[in-house]
């Protein structure tokens, strides 16, 4: 118990938006982040594991209407939200995902609660019922469109544009991650998302799936963000573990080339990884990430475009 | 064009079964294998691609009812039928993946559809639907639903057995898969499935997932089988590639490897892989695995158990 401890969360890489012009440590992208950072860290810091700590945080981020999942996440073509999210745990190698649900609040809960199920993985109605059943909180589906979301639905229909085509850095912008290394040297790691604007109901991208958006075992954890078809398309997240264990690289050397890989097949994202050694890397190809960490006791550290890396929450 | 071509293709690792008795070279195993083998040959002996080799011979094992994919499937808690089937093109790196079809006469077909599509991923209703406009021919359900697997189906039932408690061996078994390289030195996987016997309408196994059960880059392909859940755990497929391409492996011995880390973590089943100079290997775990092999315009090679590889169609 004596190791020390790390929490790193993301809010989706992307373009740069008005909403987000940056007031040095006084965003509400920093506020946001800092509030799950700080709910991670009081877990971690009385002994709670980093699969705990990155479930709490993300949670935290869904129920922020900021931020493309839970509350606030994008709708597709047809107007509804569809949500998914995905939860590994390092140590036991488990796994919970979820596709495509619109009932549950919080779909990292969900995950986390199929992490005990033999079925890593579930879609659509019947991921509903089964975290209803399960006892995750419901909600109706006008808690998750908010007023933003419908105008920029409108926009994006009036223009008939479809994610592939324009507006798709933008559309992806918002999933939400963490990943954390407890006290006992465990990792962890949490994804969440709605999706693309305007994206076709039913369609998977990387969040839910394992490998892709969300890896952790006992040499590093990943969480990703950005257009999901190519971070599938490439199984980004299992590729930077495998950089990092078969390899011999570092979490960050590991995570940079393959984010170099995803950029060759026209990829924009970027991702948060944490090796066992606690060290953090959080490279991103898009013009912006917000992100944050704590390290230990420290007090959070967000950040949201390359060169604002210090800015103190 | 004058490099020489291989095609494999398994018919899903499991428990033998009174059915599959073996008759050397004579039973029905062997000759399904075989009409799927000759149908993939004749495409990549006129010059066709790997992904329409592999795409076809996954077809024919389909329409095949021995199998549990395509008609013939194995039936969900409620009686239903849910297929899965993924697709990828070595060469392009493009994917096609779609879960929990309920309506399309041919998994893969959809899949491979899907391919030329930005979503690369699609699940439930909105699969169907999706692939139906695409031109995928579709059917009823009873198409799907034969009097073996009704009564398999209700055996289970009757025992009120779930899959991960017992019967998940046989459950999963007949999942069916190709890989191939083609005379371009192309190569191309595609994996199809009806998931376990009683499983929850809405499970997520690994056939569907690029990089877990379905995989092809430039340097191999790979199809696998078997108890789905921890190959979605370990992110198999991908594995088996990143041992090829970060550790230098040989794909038989990468294969192998992975096998024995799927051992660990009580996974059973197994895989085809296709290295890029041509070279197959087909390990498993389980009592038995129905795979065959042509390599040029040799004659097929099919087998069932471990102690019968030799055998010729």
């Amino acid at each position: 118990m004596s190791q020390s401890f790390v929490l790193a969360v993301h809010g989706g890489a992307g373009p740069m938006e008005p909403g987000q012009v940056r007031h040095p440590g006084r965003s509400r992208y920093d506020e946001a982040l800092c509030r799950a950072l700080r709910a991670g860290q009081a877990i971690l810091m009385r002994g709670g594991t980093a699969l705990r700590a990155v479930t709490e945080a993300v949670r935290i981020l869904e129920d922020d209407d900021l931020f493309n999942a839970g509350r606030g996440a994008v709708l597709c073509a047809d107007g509804s939200v569809e949500l998914s999210a995905s939860v590994m745990d390092g140590r036991t190698m488990r796994v919970g995902a979820m596709v495509g649900l619109r009932r549950i609040k919080n779909p990292v809960l969900a995950a986390r609660a199929l992490l005990r199920h033999p079925h890593g993985m579930l879609f659509g109605e019947q991921a509903d019922a089964w975290a209803e059943a399960a006892g995750v909180e419901t909600v109706r589906s006008r808690y998750f469109r908010t007023p933003a979301r419908i105008r920029q639905w409108e926009r994006s229909h009036q223009s008939k544009s479809v994610p592939h085509e324009r507006g798709a850095g933008e559309a992806s912008h918002g999933t939400v991650g963490a990943v954390a290394l407890d006290r006992r040297g465990n990792l962890a790691a949490a994804t969440s998302t709605g999706g693309l604007v305007n994206q076709l109901p039913g369609r998977v991208g990387d969040t839910p799936i394992i490998g892709a958006g969300t890896w952790a075992d006992r040499t590093c954890a990943i969480s990703t963000t950005g257009r999901g078809d190519a971070f599938v398309r490439m199984t980004f997240a299992r590729r930077v573990a495998d950089l990092v264990e078969i390899g011999r690289k570092r979490p960050g050397t590991a995570a940079l080339r393959a984010l170099d890989e995803l950029t060759r097949v026209n990829g924009r994202g970027g991702c948060i990884v944490i090796g066992r050694d606690g060290r953090l890397a959080m490279p991103f190809n898009a013009p912006q990430m917000p992100r944050g960490w704590v390290v230990g006791r420290s007090a959070p550290v967000t950040a949201i475009g390359k060169d604002d890396e210090a800015a103190v929450g």
